[in-house]
């Protein structure tokens, strides 16, 4: 490739997504999937999807969907803008709403694409230190900026900030975008600020199905907020992709959002493990994040991450490992079913008895 | 909304697609959809998805549906790359390959999206203009340029360029990235220049299964390019939504591009329907371009393009009609059906009689 053509090219460092292993016999505790199949209505609705129409493009509009998650929560349909997966979502906020010469703020230990979708789109941006335990520190988001975003729970940390600490940053930034990344509340006791949108003009609550509706292979995910805002959404995404949500994506995912007893249960199920999980670390001597997630973060005083999470990984048992100071003998494992969890656990003890 | 929080929101004009009615007895010739279903195969997989597997993140590489792709070319896997729609893998290209001051290049009647990727990513661009009979004037595209975009065939003209004409502009710009993109490709004598990958480093070839292979339903596209220029495409892809094909769509594509001979028969059949097509509105005295698509864009002389597209909307048929210079009396109509077909030059037939 010649001079003049490279450098027409962008030259950026991508988000590593974590590992897809796949093979029988393997534990997949790395990427917080739901450990459960999605709701037995998706089964149902997938044999009946009509495929001699999807010759059509998609459904523009993805009216009853957005019926159906209004229905879940005190939100209306034109206050929900829908996406491929909520990363989708995401990044077309990032591109509609941090145009300012200001740094964006985002605690400093948090999702890593963050900082992806700022260099893709380049925009400033600062990172504000997390306090000692990992929780938030709200001052540090009342500085000037661009924009906020906070994943409540945050990620990879686990744990879920108080809603009136949520709210507090919300209301001290009445001239900037706060998106609050919600792709975990589901598992936390602390629950949605969704609400808060019919109070405030400058918040957007972004949610996902990967994770507690057990969908992450249809990718599907959205944004609450402010008609106005969502109409901003609206246009950035017929400014990129017209018709990002497909056929399919569209009718299972209305079928999951009507099934809320199933819904409950897996959730349910899921705390009930993680409780399990936490007091099984507990009793080996690892101090876990209280969390608020469909997994928990942890650490042993002594033990070094890296060679627990290889070891692991040679048992065929995936966690994650963040290779960053601060959190380097910290592991991220997800919640699976309660058989996961204790062939988890057993292998740890191993660990720790070679 | 406050003055600073607005001034933080981007500001732009969407692209806006085309109309997508509903309901019984509506004949939709407006968006280029395939008349016929796709695939039997892929009904068949449809009905077997494993549904329980779908709270899994999405298979990250694609494997065997870059293999399939491949053997329907002289390509290989790793000169493959898939998005959400061509849409996406086309914004994406601008994304990742048009990073220079000098304008990138398109023709002056073209697929409406292109300037709004430019504009959405703050691209500077121009056009060439198309000549009098909506040819390509490739001398336009020899002036020093940041970048290529040409839709061979054209749209919404549907002329087909020859093959010879678009590699002299591929080889007149060695120092750019030149995008052909082939949406309406199969429809066309020519046939596709995706061979020519591997002369040049400086091409990209982009392809959809939304028109010949009846799967707009479920949005997939994809683009040949020397692996180079495949591994920033993704790492854009990653650095801005890391699963952008979701489970479903990735089995379906895969079931329709291994079925060649229905693939086949559909594109046969559509060519014939457009011959009939374009007879019919021959015998009522419009002129129409030699198409190379599955639609026709045509007009006659003193008959009001947005008239007759009024008219026939009243009538429940869905036309497409330009509001822009040089081609504000001509109609961009899909090939559908015999049956549909003939009721389009029936109601046009009233109409010149009315």
């Amino acid at each position: 490739m010649n001079k003049k053509l490279k450098e027409k090219l962008i030259d950026i460092e991508p988000y590593i997504p974590g590992e897809q292993p796949k093979g029988d016999g393997i534990i997949k505790l790395n990427t917080n999937e739901c450990p459960y199949p999605p709701s037995p209505r998706v089964a149902e609705a997938l044999k009946k999807i009509e495929s001699g129409r999807l010759n059509l493009y998609p459904d523009f509009v993805c009216k009853e969907l957005k019926e159906i998650i209004s229905e879940n929560y005190p939100i209306n349909p034109e206050e929900i803008f829908l996406g491929n997966g909520s990363d989708e979502v995401l990044a077309l906020c990032f591109r509609a709403f941090f145009n300012s010469k200001k740094p964006v703020l985002f605690p400093d230990i948090t999702y890593s694409f963050y900082t992806v979708w700022a260099e893709l789109f380049g925009i400033p941006y600062g990172t504000v230190a997390l306090r000692e335990d990992f929780t938030l520190d709200k001052e540090g988001f009342f500085e000037e900026n661009g924009g906020v975003v906070i994943p409540n729970p945050n990620a990879p940390t686990s744990i879920a900030a108080p809603k009136s600490v949520i709210e507090e940053i919300i209301e001290k930034n009445r001239d900037s975008i706060v998106i609050i990344d919600e792709a975990y509340v589901d598992f936390s006791e602390e629950g949605s600020i969704a609400a808060l949108i019919h109070k405030y003009d400058n918040l957007v609550v972004v949610q996902t199905y990967s994770k507690s509706r057990a969908l992450a292979g249809i990718r599907f995910g959205y944004a609450f907020a402010d008609k106005e805002l969502i109409a901003v959404l609206e246009a950035v995404r017929n400014s990129f992709n017209s018709y990002t949500i497909n056929t399919v994506t569209r009718i299972l995912a209305e079928e999951s959002g009507k099934d809320r007893g199933y819904f409950e249960i897996c959730v349910n199920s899921i705390k009930r493990t993680r409780q399990r999980l936490t007091d099984g670390l507990s009793d080996m001597g690892f101090v876990t994040c209280p969390s608020g997630s469909n997994f928990v973060f942890t650490s042993k005083p002594g033990i070094s991450g890296k060679e627990l999470f290889e070891y692991l990984k040679s048992k065929n048992i995936y966690v994650r490992h963040f290779d960053k100071p601060k959190i380097s003998d910290h592991l991220r494992i997800t919640v699976g079913t309660d058989k996961e969890i204790d062939t988890l656990l057993n292998e740890i003890e191993k660990f720790l008895h070679r």
